[in-house]
Order: structure tokens, then sequence, then C-alpha cells
């Protein structure tokens, strides 16, 4: 009952994403990514490889207790080992065991894999992989089949390679999903393939003929690209991964590709209402999985429809179609105007309604702020990545800055000298004690506050003593984290006596901001942003509240 | 003379590249990414809108000073504004204030940006296009005519579209660019369109046709894969930036493009040589434009070709090509398994020769070396861009590392605690005046040291304090100065407890040298960073003493 341009988007994040340098998901982390991505509409969601790690089988145990409400969550499996009999296979039994409607069996494509990689004969491949398909659907289960080095196998061996799909279609595979493994090939060649691999299904005449689905990697900066043209050649089926996550240069990001065929292609992969939740998608698997977000991500990256200069924001404002591909809601995205020394009174306006703050052009203050801005970024300043404190300096002229605390000074004492030896070393292994005591002066409610911490490097002391003084008046903060610190020196011909610029990202778990501080001490420069840091997240905590309240109410 | 298959690559991370979000360059910057795109043979290097700002009028008179090797470096800007004749035209008369061979022109083909965007009616934007090239033809300039827009331009009016190339073609321009200004075509939009205006071109039959060229943004991350088809259909200049950086998510990224054209279709691009020193010059701009590198780039990320898991390495290591689709080696990259590898170990022979140290791959310090590498830069170290402390690192091994000075350790106070007022403002006038105050310790031959001086700024009264101490023994040190100071905070997870990675930048005039330092106390990384500046400026000048001693005796 599926559309005729229907696609099915077969997400791997928790399988083929998670061999990705430096990423690393306990089960908890996969129980979420998998329940968010359900709530999606992505509808096969790969799930592990039971039997490869015992992470993988508890993941299918807990998803049993508590199902997915409408995603199908695959096994992953190899074929049986040479010359030995399905039956008695570990991985395919530990693949059963995860008692999925779908396994998705790989197997060799490509003779120098089999000769080389698992030192069998080519004929014995195609027997692993028809029985082991034959087994898992005398077991009850339906089968994905994916040729793994696909188009090199092809390109090296084509009689050979098709051997391979016709055992897997022999042993009853529903999908033949080609896979560009070493992320190698052009487009141009994988049109030529797919096409090919068509023409000759069609060829068999079959009753029920498997379907085609495509599995691309990164590697040529082509995945995504490649994944398209396999659509356009008739694969029904594409495989990805939330922010193109993977092995080496990552798989097919499908952040990008569930646009480019949705949108641009009239393909229905998604309800159409679930693909404005993309961009949160995006964002909520790279805060589980822990890595940064990737700013300047096409669709779904916070850079993605960002503008700036002055003619170009009139234009963008008056039809966004002059310098946007999509509208930005459409994945759930916004359209950002980026303050920087091009911004002419345009992008000001812009800034306010986007911070929903009431400012007219004709009010004086709008041209005030955009001297002051400009006179800021002439000092070094940059606001560009730091648009809570452009809010806050925006608030403060239309007075709608609440006073929080105010800060009247600190003091650092760091001491890296200890007796008798040398401490600058190459190994930072002596740096694990505390070197630093900060000592801050804040005043709340007009009363003054002196409260000091130690910590590890100066910076840390100053966070601590700023946090141990204003805790009692505003406990919220300690849902406040630092996400990244950033410097940068300003007129390095200076050397060292240059100013330096640090931009701060808080996150409290939801939402992230930035801010800025600016000054020839990189300390006092630190400082500033954090302190900017910690009210900017009060002020919108407090307004949140506020709005809540106040919807209770009404 | 160039070959059938020649492409030429046009570089404007300069230009479109500094439109990315929270990227800012200097004209030092500039020049020195200038540069290294002339070492890696990159034939068209766009500089800047000259006028624009003034950082890019300065960029090119420097250039004129010391001139490029080989590449032709290019003004860009925009056609003369409506009703207003072109030799009156100020941005004309900035470009051709720079003085290069070549200049790009863009103009618009899309009629809705004329009316839109320049307010001005159709007719005038042709002659637009047309007396501007004209006039910078008249002024001996040859022309690269960027069509902005033009994809979107022509799926909306073809025939308005055509004209703006028409109009092109009669003034002179010798290239006519195609851009995907804003980034959504796909694929096979491209080739149907860059086919159409190539067959047309073939209609006009002209003597000296006009050749095309593509320029393409990654907003559907397809940057790549829109350049390559392009190319494919007989565009025969290739745009894009380094790394990909530009506006929103980027340019299309030329460490992909390169090698995928040259690699593996066969055109020539960069010398075949220069080739290998693709990952090397994405490192570099990196570097100075203080960007984390992307570890998962394709062909140049750290982790492009790195392999996990026990029968994947040794299938590797018999047959690479089973898991890599190109030889790691071939763009300057280098295969990454755990175990340490002959590659590891060719680096350290080829950096020991290029220091003129005497090391044989037989001395088992070779292999300690590797080792001690490894070790650090698992640490955070990173010796790509601070290779004098690699060859301090180096000489030490050797037992050729006089000891100049030994560092004991240091103290710093800072204070911005003044009675009664707030310190912590936007506009740091009040930091005019030493607030830090350093001490520190060192011994030389044998004996401690101990000074303090003020600064403004913590790392400025550690380096006056270290100066202080040493200028006795080393009168020269006063020829040194800082001429550059980055930092960046490594496991930016940790917050302000993360690692602090300094690289600082000294010259005496003639030469430069970068050395590295590493804490989670950013001041402890400066430190060490300026300790070893010192310390190899001293070296460097004393071996160079002693080389004109030799040669005066002999």
């Amino acid at each position: 009952m599926s559309p005729q341009n229907q696609l099915w988007i077969y997400d791997t994040t928790l399988r083929d994403g998670s061999q990705r340098e430096g990423l690393s998901l306990s089960v908890e982390d996969k129980l979420r990514i998998a329940r968010r991505l359900d709530d999606l509409g992505v509808p096969f969601i790969e799930g592990g490889w039971p039997g490869a790690n015992p992470k993988d089988g508890q993941f299918f145990a807990q998803l049993r207790q508590q199902p997915l409400r409408q995603a199908e969550v695959v096994a992953f499996c190899s074929t049986r080992r040479p010359h030995c009999p399905a039956a008695e296979d570990v991985t395919l039994a530990a693949a059963l065991a995860a008692r999925t409607n779908w396994v998705t069996l790989f197997g060799k494509s490509w003779d120098l894999h089999v000769t080389e990689g698992l030192k069998t004969d080519l004929s014995e491949n195609l027997s692993m992989i028809y029985d082991s398909i034959a087994y898992l659907r005398q077991q009850g289960r339906r089968v994905i089949y994916d040729a793994e080095h696909w188009f090199d196998g092809y390109l090296n061996n084509p009689t050979y390679a098709v051997q391979t799909l016709e055992a897997a279609i022999r042993a009853g595979a529903e999908w033949l999903v080609l896979c560009d493994t070493n992320g190698g090939m052009l487009p141009h060649q994988v049109t030529d393939i797919v096409r090919t691999v068509s023409q000759w299904l069609g060829t068999l005449n079959l009753e029920n003929p498997p379907r085609l689905g495509i599995h691309t990697h990164n590697d040529s900066e082509l995945a995504v690209a490649n994944a398209l043209t396999a659509a356009l050649e008739g694969a029904t089926m594409v495989q990805g991964t939330i922010n193109g996550y993977g092995e080496r240069c990552g798989n097919a990001n499908l952040c990008s590709l569930i646009p480019n065929l949705q949108l641009k292609l009239g393909y229905h992969c998604l309800p159409p209402e679930k693909l404005t939740m993309l961009a949160a998608t995006s964002r909520y698997v790279s805060e589980v999985v822990n890595l940064a977000p990737d700013d300047h991500a096409p669709y779904v990256g916070l850079s993605a429809f960002a503008h700036k200069g002055g003619i170009h924001v009139s234009a963008v404002e008056r039809n966004p179609k002059t310098y946007e591909h999509i509208e930005p809601s459409a994945v759930g995205n916004i359209r950002r105007i980026v303050i920087s020394d091009q911004a002419g009174l345009s992008n000001i306006m812009a800034k306010a309604r986007s911070f929903g703050l009431k400012l007219d052009r004709t009010n004086p203050t709008s041209r005030q702020l955009l001297q002051r801005l400009k006179c800021l970024e002439d000092e070094g300043y940059q606001f560009e990545a730091a648009e809570a404190s452009f809010e806050l300096l925006m608030r403060e002229a239309l007075d709608q800055r609440p006073t929080m605390f105010e800060v009247r000074g600190f003091q650092v004492h760091c001491t890296r000298m200890p007796h008798g030896h040398p401490v600058i070393s190459r190994l930072p292994d002596t740096l694990t004690n505390s070197d630093s005591l900060a000592t801050v002066k804040v005043a709340v409610d007009g009363k003054d506050l002196l409260h000091a911490a130690e910590g590890n490097g100066p910076v840390e002391a100053l966070d601590h003593a700023l946090r141990k003084a204003l805790e009692q008046f505003y406990p919220e903060l300690e849902r406040f984290y630092l996400t990244d610190y950033k410097v940068r020196i300003l007129d390095s011909a200076a050397g060292t006596a240059a100013k330096t610029r640090v931009l701060v990202e808080f996150s409290d778990g939801e939402q992230r901001w930035t801010t800025v501080g600016l000054s020839p001490n990189i300390l006092e420069a630190s400082y500033q942003a954090v302190v900017e840091g910690l009210e900017y997240g009060l002020l919108k905590l407090r307004s949140q509240v506020k709005a809540k309240l106040v919807a209770c109410q009404s």
C-alpha cells in the first residue's frame, strides 16, 4: 500500500555509524537513538551485530520488552563460516536470538575478498550466501542481503559478482543492497552499474523480484551523490547514518539524503510532517554520542541558512528564494541573520525579531545599536558566533536586561614552582593537581560577595569561584556546563601583548549558546565570556519559566 | 602547451572561503596561504575583493613586492553599478588597482536577482556585464566571468540567462564560470545544463571560444559531485576551497575534488609530484585559520585511512586494495594501524634529513623517536605546524641539544579588582595598565635565577620575566619577537578543564619558527611554547655563527 514513489530509509547509525573513530555507544544510548529514529518515521533501523559484542545482544533484548512504535529493528550478521553448516553457525544463531522480523546478512561480492580475506574458494562463498539466507528464511526471518564491496567486485569480475546476487535471490532475499564499502566509486560508475543490475533483474522474469538498495561511504566525498544516483536508477532502499557518522570518512548522511530525495526529487521517505524534525534529530543524536554538531552541515547545521552582509540580507528577507535552496523550516532549521561588521540596519531588525524583541527601524536605538556593534567589532569583538552576547547587548539597549549579578573583579594566582627540579616537561602528568587559585568579587542585590576556589588552570579556578559565589542565589546554574572554549589572538603582530578573543559555548543539555570576551589579558577575556554565558543561561531559563506560568494562568 | 586532459584549479579560499562563519583572515594569514597554494601548484588563486575591505588591497600590494612563483593571483569584483559608466565605477577601479593579470568579475544570471536584488531592468544588467568586462579588457586585464546563480537563473529563464553569457563573450571574457551560488542543484541537473551550454557554445562557431568553469556550493552535500559532473561535461576550470571552507555549508572541497579528478579520472590538475603535498596543505591551512582539522575528511583527514579490527588490518596489510580506494601516500596521507609501521619511520628519516641531522634507519633511536612522537601526539601535541619543537625533540634524542638554560618554574599573579566599581566592561580601555605580575625561576650554568616582571596580561608578564632573566647571558634574545600566538582547546567536552594547545611563532626578522606547548593550564602551555621558541632561536643563531666561523677558518 505504499505510494509509487516510496523509498525505504534504512538507518545504520547504531551499527556502521558506531564504527567512527572516537564514537562509542552504551546500550542506553542506542535505545535513545532508536526511539528517536522511530519517532522520525524511519522504517528500518539496524540495531547492531548480535554476538559481535554483548551490548548489541542486550539492546535487542531490551527492545523486545519495550518495542518500537512503527520501525522494524534489524539484526545484522555475516554469512556462515566456510564449510560449516548454517544451522551450527554461532553468528547466525546470535542473529536469530535477537528475534527480529528482519535480518540483514552481508556476503562477499568481490572475488579478491573471497580468496584473500575469507581464504576460501569462489564456489564455497556462493554456498555460504545461499545456505545462510535459506536457513534464516526457514527460521521465519525476512532477509535483506548486503552485497559487500559490490561495485569493486563487479568492476573486477562481473560474472562472479552477479553469481553472488543469484545465490541470494534463489535463497529468498527480499532486498539486494549494493554496497560501496570502500567509498571509492564516482557517481557515473554507480549510475552505470545500478542500471545494469536493474536491467539484469528484469530479464530474470521473477514472480516476486527482489528490490534494490544502496549503501555508500564517503571516502571520495560522494556518498550522498552516489546514493542519490542509485535511487534515480531504481534503488528503493537507501542506507545511511544520522550526521554521516561511520568508519574512516563516514557513511551516506541521511540528514542530507532525505531532504534531497524528498524535497527535490519528490520521493516519499518520511511522513511529510516528520521531515521538520530532521534538524532536531541531528542535534539530538550528536548530543547522545557526545560529538560537537557540525555547524556547517547541509540542511541541519547552525550555519546552513546563515546570511551576512546588508544587501544580501535585505534581498533574502524580500524573497528567501534568492539565497536559499529550500525553505529552512522544511527540515526544522531556521534562517539566521549573522551579525558582523558588514551588518546593516536590516540585520539588526532581523536579529531583534529572532530574539523576540520589539524594535522599530525608526527607533533611534536601532541606529545606536548598529553604531555600537561596529565599534565593538572594530575593537575585535565578534558577535557572528556569539549570539547570546549580542542578545544581551540588545536587551541592555532596550532596557530589557535585568541585573542578575554584578561583577566587581577577580584575582588569580597560579604557581608552577616546586622546589629543586624542573617542572616544565613535555608530559604534563604532574598537572593533575589544582595549581591555580581564583578569588572573585560579585554583587547580588547590592550585596558584595567574595569567594575563592581552586582549579586545574586559571580559567577553571575562575569558573569554580564564580559558581561558588552565585549558586546560593541561582541554584539552576548547576544545569549549565561549558561545551566549548575557543581562543583566538587578534593583531598577532603584537605578540603576547595582543588582544585575546575568547568564545565560550554553554549548554543546558537542550540548547546551546555562545558568548564572547575580549581583552589583552586572556584570563579577563575568558572571565567576561563565562560571566555572560551564565547570565544568558539564567535569563533564558527565567523567561521560559515565566512563559509557562503565563500559559498556565491564561 | 597544456595536455589534452588539463583542468585548471581555481582556489577561492582567500575570498569565498573566508565567508565561512567564524573564519577571519589577517593579511599575513592570506599571504601565508597564498604562498602555500603557490607551492602546491595551484594555477589560479583568488586573492580577495579589493575595495570591499582594506585588508584585500594590502594583500595585493604586498604580493606585488614579493610575487608568487608560478600562480596567477586574481582580483575579484562585481559588475559596475546600474547606470554608471564603467570608467567611473569605484569597484572596478579598485580591482584594477590590484594590478593583477587576471580579474574575476561576477554578474547576475538570474532575472529575479536583477529585478529584486539590483533593482534594475534586465537590459541594463546585460550592459553592466558587457561594459564592465570590456573596460577591464581595455585596461589590459584578462577576464574570468563568474555567472552568479547560473543554474537557478537558467532554470527560471533560460533565454535571459544565455543572454548574460553572450554579453560576457562579446566583451571578451576568456572563461565562463557557471555558479551554483545557493548550492541547491543535483548532479543530474548540472549534467544537463552544462551539456546544453557546452553544445550552445559549439553552435556559435567562435574563433576563440571561451572555456567553461564550474563553481559549486555544498548546501545539498553535493558540491564535489556537481563539480565532478561539470568537468565530465567539459568544464575545464574547477573552483573550490581548501577544506571546503565557505559560506553556510561551504564551497566545493578541493582536497576531495583534486584527487577525484586526478587519480580517478586521469585529469591533470596539479603536477603529479605535488599531489602528495595535499594532506599537509589541508592541515597547514586549518592551522593558519585556527580551525580544528576535520579528522574524517576524505583523502586528507587523520581517519581517512584508519583501520581497526584484526582481520581487516591483516587483509589491508596483505593487499591494501581490499579496504582502501586509493594509496594514501598519493595524497600525502598515511594508513593508520595501531602497530608501528614503516611509513612512520620514513617520516622520521625525512624530517631528520630536512633538519640536517644524521640519522640512520637502523639506529634504535629512530624507532624510539617514532614511539615518543606517537605518544606525544596521543597526548595532544601536534608537530605538523611546530617544526622547531620537533627539531628540539630530535636533537635531544641525538644528544645534540645543548643546554642553554633550564626552566625551574613560574608564578603568576593577576588582579582585576579595584575598589568600589565594576571593572568588567565591554570596552577594555581600563586595561592599558599592567595588571599581571610573573616570577620565573631559570638556571643558567647551574646557577638559579629568580626574576619578576609585570605585563599586560599573564602571558606578556611571563615573557618579560623570562627575557629579564636570560638577557644578561644571551643578549641576542632581543632580536626575537613573537609574530603569532594561537590557542586551541582540545577535548572541548571537558570545558574549562580541557587541555590547551598553544602554538607560538617567533621571528628574528629573517626566519620564522613555531613551537608548541600543551597543558590543561593555558599559562603553562603558553610558557612551554615561549621557552622553546627562545631556545630554538638561540640554537639556530649560534649554529649560524659557528658555521660562519668554520667558513672563515677554512
